[in-house]
């Protein structure tokens, strides 16, 4: 059994670098604040006795020997960088269950076969840079070095420059690393455990995810004396391809999804006509065949609206992976420490990304989902409840020791 | 017969302050480029041997006398005010063919028995200080001095210290003037006139207006885990409404328009359910029996949508007035002018809200348009014909003419 009042109290001190009023946290990726925050957290492993290598997109693994060191090490970890408006969560925990189980098994003197290995991701969050999971993206070779290192902030400074200035540039060669197995802890960021009074939620899949940038273009105009006949309002349009996101959605239940979350409208004056409306798309579907169909039927509509209003609408796919299903072993491992601990439980397909469908490219897989409160996440307000942040954190030290062997 | 290249002349040269990239002009209201703008306009008014009076909201009064200066003057103008992205002509077109007709009149060494006055009102864009037409509608009382010194820019600097910074506050007290009749000029700001083939519109009313902030609130959530049952999406719901605007102002042809202009959507990420989304509804009619039936059934559809969606959905309306018809004898003198000189004309009803329905509140008002290149205004591609130009000048001097009385 962990030490939740440890794992809470290591929570806590690390939400206070980049504290929010509303009781979040803001701290982006390779910022000072993340700086700071990665201190931290190199510091606590190197107390709890690990050892700890850096790669060159910044990926941290804080390592503690096994019995035998020629296996490959049982990873678990997640990111310590947050959203704007962020919470003390969301990937925090992840990282610093790793820590706790590594204190754990030091408290108890336990000795595993394999090397363990808690690993934080760089710039997980996509907030601050393009892509998203960039960090073990890079590792499992979704995209290239030289592109991370490209990406640039609203302020134009880069990866590769923010990386060296905040001292995280590693030498290791990202994904010259073997893995053995990993395992994630997260909060679900949904409402399904809390709705369902369950406190183990046990990961089977991660739901596939393509995103679009529309741009519809009409042409701008006095809003009082253009007769409505002869207007080309560019909102008026988008809001019926807003509506059909949520459409087929729902035609694809229990898990499509369709968001609609970032909308400019251009000039953006109450008395004048849009000329220009561009906004995102966000579909979602644990089954490729189904997340597929609902991107034709979005593209088809979009067609069919081109031609019927006759405005230019162009569509633009600027982010899609596919879902990505966790390794039977691992999934098993989950369920039957969650069995062994008895605590309630359920499976929870995850609709959020996270670090391990990249990790999942390279070794078994899987993740471990805890309730926070009314599914709340990318939000200040955030919150998780201490006991569950525990049961969570014992079900992954089970899980881990399954797999690492004793 | 005016001379239409000296004002073309003055048009191009009043442009040349805060002249934009695009061919535009940004000169917004009490801003040191307002105030350039006001000195050229006064300089040119007292070469045509004009009297200048200033009062103390800024509005400038350019006076040529008559033969009886007991008779209130015939009044023209409008406001040199623009747009953040305005145009040469909307409003400077006003003041200048009241400047060309004065010139013209002198050329000729017409006297006319009433006073004849140019005027430009302060603030009638409305862009940098709310309410718009804010120096017209000080002088007729549609709300007070003190209101409009209070109004305030995105900086926090006031109508009143702006004013008194540029030097512009003078000692008249507004609406402290009596005006015989009032004329104004203007470029159409829609496509009725070039459509129709027209070259002067005889405006007959312009329509009356009613503003609206909505907000809707939901809850912010992320957009992969959170189920579509379970989401409160402010944006889905905004854009039932959004739609209904539109649809309301279809229902009452020819003169019903619907405009959603400003959207703000929170936190506007690509990932996360829209929690907040705020928007501006704009309805107009010339019938204000119709205007308030458009509004009922906006309030009505929202008190629908409230309790369909459980989404906290508030609607303000934050300005309004109603329909104003023109005086028939200064509708008369325009259409006779008109008539005379042998211009194509049909009739136009204004959409956009001008000085004229304010001074129309103290004295027989009237209007003249002319046609704007596709109709568009509030943009820096604003374009008029030059010959269109002159041909509503022509049309001001002789109906000016006919109410100075020669
Ligand atoms: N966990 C998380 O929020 N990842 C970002 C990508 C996504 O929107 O799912
Ligand atoms: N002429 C003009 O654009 N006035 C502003 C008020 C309106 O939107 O009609």
């Amino acid at each position: 059994q962990i030490n939740g009042d440890r794992l809470w109290a290591s929570l806590m001190e690390l939400a206070r670098i980049g504290a929010t009023e509303k009781g979040g946290v803001k701290r982006l990726a390779l910022t000072d604040l993340d700086k700071q925050g990665r201190d931290l957290v190199v510091g606590w492993g190197k107390e709890a006795g690990m050892s700890i290598t850096i790669d060159q997109i910044g990926n941290v693994f804080m390592r503690r020997d096994g019995t035998n060191n020629a296996l490959p090490p049982v990873m678990t970890g997640s990111h310590i960088d947050t959203q704007p408006t962020g919470g003390k969560f969301d990937g925090n925990y992840g990282v610093l269950a790793g820590l706790e189980v590594v204190r754990t098994l030091n408290d108890l003197k336990i000795k595993t076969e394999a090397p363990i290995e808690v690993a934080f991701w760089t710039n997980e969050e996509g907030s601050r840079f393009v892509p998203v999971m960039m960090g073990s993206g890079v590792f499992c070779g979704a995209f290239s070095l030289e592109t991370a290192y490209a990406a640039k902030d609203v302020d134009g400074k880069t990866v590769g420059e923010e990386l060296e200035r905040i001292g995280y540039k590693g030498p290791q060669v990202p994904g010259d690393h073997p893995i053995g197995a990993y395992f994630e802890t997260h909060i679900e960021q949904g409402p399904v455990l809390e709705d369902a009074d369950k406190v183990i939620g046990v990961v089977p899949a991660v739901m596939g995810l393509s995103w679009y940038d529309c741009v519809v273009t009409g042409m701008e105009a006095h809003a009082g004396p253009t007769p409505m006949g002869l207007r080309k309002d560019a909102l008026q349009v988008s809001t019926r391809i807003m509506q059909e996101v949520v459409a087929i959605a729902n035609r694809y239940p229990p898990y499509g999804r369709g968001t609609v979350g970032m909308v400019q409208v251009f000039p953006n004056s109450r008395n004048v006509i849009p000329g220009e409306v561009k906004f995102s798309i966000d579909l979602r579907n644990v089954n490729d065949e189904l997340l597929n169909t609902m991107h034709e039927e979005m593209l088809a509509f979009i067609d069919k609206t081109r031609s019927e209003s006759g405005l230019k609408i162009s569509i633009e796919r600027v982010s899609y992976y596919p879902p990505c299903p966790f390794h039977p072993e691992c999934v098993d491992a989950v369920r039957s420490a969650t069995a062994k601990l008895g605590y309630s439980t359920m499976d929870v397909v995850s609709g959020a990304g996270h670090d391990a469908i990249y990790a999942a490219r390279l070794a078994p897989a899987g993740m471990i989902f805890v309730p926070c409160k009314d599914g709340i996440s990318h939000n200040e307000i955030e919150d998780a409840k201490a006991e569950h942040l525990e049961a969570g954190c014992n079900v992954l030290l089970h899980a881990m020791l399954e797999r690492a062997r004793l």
